[in-house]
């Protein structure tokens, strides 16, 4: 089959590498229908995650059909169209028991962390993948939803859901401000409605991303490049800062400024991936009551998700910005690598 | 009435003021019967605190018995024995409502913050005090419960309690790290047991301390001065870390121990006041489903420990460590400034 193998920093390629197989009787085989590209895909081609080695299949998010079962699975058959969460759960360690499946203890590579796909096995930017644990890491998408909708519950709505709405704590009445106005902080906006937030500030420094946040469901937008950006946001408050403030960029300035607009007693989610570490101004933050919340998406939010999907109450497909042919995977790659410039949000890619 | 006044940084002077006047009708005057000493006060005597004024009476921490009510107090008499809380809560603004009587809106000053008492009004280090918000603010000691029990209520028993443990989210079987095991470190380790932890690690540099905590419920200790402390740690869990890291001394380094500890899903509770910035290594933290928490009391499960206090299920009194008479306060002072050397826990300074 043809797979996008990453080869080492800076080099992808689409070429000829050998079909999947069955490993284990709790993996099935996915050919890809639809499948995009992540900005943690960026990292690992910068080189930024070492862990992922040359000869490494990319990509974490995909809806394809079984084309083969393992021995042990009952609840899936071939000819089922799914989708693939991008996080690998085995479904009975403690973390899976506790709903943690970010930190399956069982995943392959034993690295207590869930996301192995296009990490630490091949992933889902290829004809066919193979899927491990696979009755608790695949959702049979419905009737009337497409791949185009399916594959943004891959990752970034759960992501935003519960690292950023269900972990900031967001309640009824809430200002929620939203640092970054990328896939990640569209897909917090798209849902902080789900648990009643009064207002949702979209902060970025790009006014055309501010815009399209409010397709999202924005009520405001405060551009962070204007000197007075902190007086704007809190002007929409009472005065005494946003009740939730999710930072979802991943760079030290944006979890600062998350921690600057926050009241006390507020709730602080970090969804961005962070390469540095972050000075925090805890000599301000000790008396504060404040919370501060990271995480690596679950996506046991998934099945709740994709019903409200299917349903219209979520626009999935207003995430995709470009289509390419699987093809073409490495014009997909340029041009979501250049998103300033060609406004790319999820590329779409379809086999 | 004698007094303990703040005169400016380094200097305080036990002398003659006015004696406090009821001011508002929510206002009540209590003749302090027991006093003590904060690490607070110490911050605030080195100058650390410039809200607090030349001319300000410290003390935020006593018992003693009301000598006048105003004129809308109903709930309170003459002749009540009562602990007086270190946070002043009007009762009834949004945070008040909410709990956070940490950052009562109507706190005298104005500040948002509910600690008044000898940082924005006079405190209780005094033969007389003025406590605002009397009603929400004060409780009556029931008979047994002595002064010296009491006013271990008034800030460290509520602090360890609220903003370590129950902010730390302890949870039956966890395991439960302790960082620092000062007065406030040690109820944390008095209290996490009400929360089912399996195990109670203290960690500190001193051995003597650290088989202190072991007297207050420690089950296990771990002195950081060892070149292998984390992995002793460690060594206490199943290897992933602990389920809650409680940081009770208020430097960077005890902060980022607890985050070092800390396994992937737990709690990081910070309970230390902080001067500085911390470097938080959000680089690997990111990815690790952790909370972070901070807080100032709120005081309002200080009803509920002070019936544990009653019924023996708490030993209040393992904290007294010295006895001074309060006309002697500067010594008791001299004596706590040096607890390295003196071991003072908690001063016990009785009129």
């Amino acid at each position: 089959m043809k797979a996008l193998v990453y080869q080492g920093p800076g080099a992808i390629d689409w070429t000829d590498v050998p079909d999947p197989v069955i490993q284990q009787p709790t993996d099935v085989i996915v050919r890809i229908e639809t499948t995009t590209i992540c900005g943690t895909d960026l990292h690992i081609l910068k080189g930024d995650v070492p862990a992922v080695t040359p000869g490494r299949i990319l990509g974490h998010e995909g809806v394809g059909v079984i084309t083969e079962v393992g021995s042990s699975v009952t609840d899936l058959a071939v000819g089922d169209r799914v989708i693939l969460a991008c996080i690998s759960a085995c479904g009975h360690c403690s973390y899976c028991h506790a709903g943690l499946y970010s930190h399956c203890l069982a995943a392959e590579g034993a690295s207590g962390i869930g996301w192995i796909f296009g990490h630490l096995i091949d992933g889902t930017q290829a004809e066919y993948v193979r899927v491990p644990f696979a009755e608790n890491s695949v959702y049979k998408v419905p009737e009337g939803v497409t791949n185009q909708q399916g594959v943004m519950l891959s990752d970034i709505l759960p992501t935003g859901f519960e690292i950023g709405v269900q972990y900031g704590a967001v309640k009824p009445g809430d200002v929620v401000a939203v640092v970054g106005a990328g896939p990640i902080g569209l897909s917090i906006i798209s849902t902080a409605g789900l648990y009643g937030a009064a207002r949702i500030v979209s902060i970025d420094l790009d006014a055309n991303r501010i815009e399209q946040a409010r397709r999202f469901g924005a009520t405001d937008g405060v551009n962070s490049g204007d000197a007075d950006w902190k007086d704007q946001v809190l002007a929409l408050t009472d005065g005494l800062g946003v009740d939730v403030a999710i930072e979802a960029v991943g760079i030290p300035l944006t979890l600062q400024m998350a921690t600057e607009i926050v009241r006390p007693g507020g709730h602080v989610a970090n969804v961005g991936v962070h390469g540095k570490p972050v000075e925090l101004a805890l000599e301000d933050l000790w008396i504060k009551n404040v919370v501060i919340s990271t995480g690596l998406v679950n996506t046991n939010t998934l099945p709740m998700l994709l019903k409200l999907v299917a349903s219209g109450k979520i626009d999935a497909d207003a995430f995709a910005s470009h289509h390419f042919a699987l093809g073409d995977i490495l014009d997909a790659y340029d041009t979501f690598g250049r998103a300033a410039e060609t406004k790319a949000l999820k590329i779409v890619i379809d086999a």
